[in-house]
């Protein structure tokens, strides 16, 4: 039994009022979209999906055509696209006969990102996140009559699926739905950027088929949406579930954002919350942060976020110039490579610890949702990585190289990251890919990061490397875009355009032939099912780190 | 498939305007009252209730003082009364440990009118009203926080107690309720009546225990409660259910009313709301009508309620002195007589059609829930004691005597109340009692109306009669407080004030020892469990016409 306590006190530092206030004042105000629902669906089973399932037009396909629903009556409407936002409808209880309705009208709404969520009954539940983030709601309206009531559910859901299902009325009377609208939200228009034109002599060179190209510009529009649906008042991680502002998401959904939207003040916003609102004395980053009912820290720290911060930063002032956001977080930026420097060993390897448990703690290592990867050399690669990237802000700032504080001493950026450069091939370069551990685990994590972080000697080494990784069965691939993305840019950076392509046509894509109008936090496409919450409905299927194929496209020069 | 109907095209006459507008301005402002609830209660079986259940303090009494709740959590609050009205509550997201609250809180709630509510789980539900009145409700809280949010449950119930039930939480956080209010609303002062002081030289020579005048406040208290419950913008029957008004239960709340809170205006909207809306253009009146969200029909008539309206206006011309309301109403009390005496065969025995269906339909005769009930004589009876009400009524009102309009011809009020006394007598008196129908079934209903119609050559024969429908073993009893109401009316009248205390004690002290501080629908002593609706929790705990002890022990002289 845990005794309530009477107050609370933070264990985390007092926000900084000064960041706090210009992250506030960069709050933008929401977009709200109503969307007409009329579409009634009959969603059957599809074996030619790997999810299971396909919407078809039901035998009455518009929702106020309907017979009138009764006790245990179901129907499924379909918004037509993924939205995050609201619903209202209203609703008559009509009389069969002469009696008008006399008692009350129980109605469970089920939201749908993905069929499954519609076709499949969420219990038993076996995810270990929190069961309450399963999207339904049952209302009750108390008094039905022929002159039709305004029902809103008050909750923001992901959807582009209702399952309605009429838990009760009485005998007396059925329901008709009309004017089902969802309010779509989002702080960002609900306008496109150019298609994909396939037009420049890059597109002409990959030889691109019909079918290819159809698939790429669905999902260049579904990065779209999936981008957009996440862009509220901070870039959340996804509008199903979380529905925060994580530091490893925002990276890549201001990435994609600067090649689409365009967007400056979100990404400014994001950045000074989290500087704002450490997690500890120290000044040590949060991994995420939450918004109401006022900012406050996320609770956990994940050290490749904290130091991504930097990328994240430096990425922004190029797009947007905004040196002055630069100068005021460079210090902030810089603190987290003194306080992850603590793990480098006097060889210059960084120590990634065995993790306590798997969610949260303070020495919190990502990479990847991936229990079997070993992290030492996707780690090291990282580090390395966002060291470059301070170099480069300091410079962009015009501001001397930074000294990292390490345990043997202080050494300038750029110096430790030549140390740490050196010490990973020594210990994981094997001639020809990069391994990881004791037992040399060949993975995609080890050598994306190794290519990205610049450590092989020629661009011929990076895509042997890169290749065997990629193609070798006994490789650690991927179980999140999240390191998808991470592996697609280490292909383009290695020059390899056409692996990039066809991984995103493979890997992306079969997110559309599932079904999926947004991308998925986790998708393995051999083991659709996978979620690594240990249920497929607790996972997010319009997620953040999801939504960069839009970038890597016109990367891949294909606007 | 019922095909949805793309309007609504209403099988009722047109509200009379000038009637609903009198009625309308006559809608009373509801009071509300906050009562804080703390008090955390266990449910333990107890052999000694007869409804199975007692509430006795829980190891934390105080709610605020619970230790945290998290999914799976379960406790129970005592408002300490019953009440209509709403809940709200604070609650608080309270870390476990480092990290905040990262999920929402979904919470059950249900509303107890009786112990059973909270104690037994309403599914399998059997009852054959909607199911949709089962007093539960599920809310979803997106973001918990340490600071408090706080919910609200918009629609009305009729509650002393509410179980609490979290659904789910994360794994970081559990919940800290406070401000736990409910919100008490009703259209009556709180404040009682005074209290019974049993000072009469009738009390004195009644010879009441100790004990049985506790009963006997208590019995009172829960009347006084059970009508202010019932008192909103119209005479409810009961707000846990139908939450309507009806003819046949105004009659008896009025009554009570006028020996207590003694309202006038909200009885004389209610009698408007009646002529201002019949059940057809022949102006039928509805047995029961709708406010919300404009007034409107109810959808059934019951031929005993449609002439016990003119019983219920005399009633409120004689407590209010209002004659201009008898005058603007007297035509349409009338009505009912001439339409009701289509049933009436040339031998005067008024012909109770065999039920179509056991609600409903337009030649509904209801007396009381009993299917096993003869109800030929009783409404003989009730017709006559009708038919008396609307004699005084005119008398009253200074107008001439009316004639009723039969088959057979017209004849004067009392005249054919005469009539129907003899030939009921010669069709059901059997010397001692009367029985009803060709298997001379011996009931209270028949017994109980036929002293309250006068029938009787003398007070001897109405107390023999009475006696013998009360006491034998094969006599049909009453199943509702409605029917128990008249046989108590009925004791009295024949000057049986022992038999009318005795049976009060028995009838409505049973359902105080059973836990209730409101009276039931339903209630047969000697089996709990009834409902005439299939199941249990489908009935209503807090209902209008068993809201009379305080009206009858005033008759009996006990104020």
């Amino acid at each position: 039994m845990v005794s309530a306590p009477r107050t609370y006190t933070s264990p985390f530092p007092e926000p900084d009022a000064r960041l706090l206030g210009i992250a506030e004042q960069l709050k933008p105000e929401l977009i709200r979209t109503e969307l007409p629902v009329r579409n009634v669906v009959e969603v059957v089973a599809d074996d030619a999906s790997s999810l299971g399932w396909k919407a078809v037009p039901a035998a009455v396909p518009l929702v106020e055509d309907l017979p009138l629903q009764n006790t245990g009556k179901t129907f499924v409407l379909d918004v037509g696209e993924h939205i995050a936002g609201y619903l209202s409808f209203d609703v008559a209880g009509m009389p069969f006969e002469k009696e008008p309705a006399d008692a009350p009208a129980r109605i469970k709404l089920t939201f749908g990102e993905v069929l499954n969520d519609i076709a499949e009954p969420f219990e038993p539940y076996n995810g270990f996140l929190a069961k309450s983030w399963l999207p339904e709601e049952t209302v009750v309206l108390q008094r039905p009559h022929y002159k039709p009531t305004t029902m809103r559910i008050e909750n923001r859901y992901a959807f582009r699926y209702i399952k309605v299902e009429v838990i009760a009325t009485s005998i007396r009377f059925g329901l008709h739905f009309t004017n089902v609208t969802a309010t779509a939200v989002t702080s960002v228009s609900r306008q496109n950027p150019p298609e994909l034109t396939f037009t420049s002599d890059v597109a002409a060179s990959l030889g691109l088929t019909a079918e290819e190209k159809d698939l790429l510009l669905k999902i260049d529009a579904a990065a779209h949406t999936t981008l957009r649906n996440c862009m509220h008042t901070v870039y959340e991680d996804g509008p199903r579930r979380d529905q925060r502002l994580w530091i490893g998401d925002l990276r890549l959904q201001a990435l994609a954002n600067y090649e689409t939207f365009r967007d400056r003040d979100l990404v400014k916003r994001c950045l000074y919350l989290f500087a704002a609102m450490p997690f500890n004395d120290e000044g040590l980053l949060c991994a995420c942060a939450y918004e109401e009912p006022e900012p406050h820290t996320g609770g956990n720290s994940i050290v490749d976020y904290a130091l991504l911060f930097t990328n994240t930063l430096l990425d922004y002032v190029k797009f947007s110039g905004d040196t002055a956001a630069g100068q005021d977080l460079y210090d902030i930026a810089l603190k987290q490579f003194d306080l992850a420097a603590r793990r480098i060993d006097s060889d210059f390897l960084y120590n990634v610890p065995v993790p306590k448990s798997l969610l949260g703690g303070e020495e919190w290592h990502f990479i990847d949702w991936q229990q079997e990867l070993h992290k030492s050399t996707g780690f090291q690669c990282i580090f390395i990585f966002c060291l470059n990237a301070l170099v480069e802000l300091s410079q962009v700032l015009g501001k001397p190289e930074p000294s990292i504080q390490l345990p043997q001493g202080s050494l300038p950026a750029s110096k430790l990251a030549s140390e740490l450069r050196t010490a990973i091939r020594k210990a994981a370069f094997d001639g020809e890919k990069f391994v990881s551990g004791p037992d040399k685990q060949l993975s995609w994590a080890s050598n994306a990061w190794a290519v990205l972080a610049g450590v092989h000697d020629s661009q011929e080494d990076a895509q042997k490397a890169l290749r065997i990784a990629y193609e070798s069965k006994d490789s650690v691939i991927a179980n999140t875009p999240y390191l998808h993305h991470y592996l697609c840019e280490a292909f383009i950076k290695a020059g390899l355009s056409d692996l990039a392509l066809k991984h995103i046509l493979h890997y992306w894509g079969s997110m559309i032939r599932s079904g999926g109008t947004t991308f998925f936090e986790c998708w393995i496409p051999s083991n659709p099912r996978f979620s690594p919450y240990g249920s497929f409905a607790s996972q997010s299927f319009c997620h953040a780190w999801s939504c960069t194929p839009s970038l890597l496209l016109r990367q891949l020069g294909l606007a």
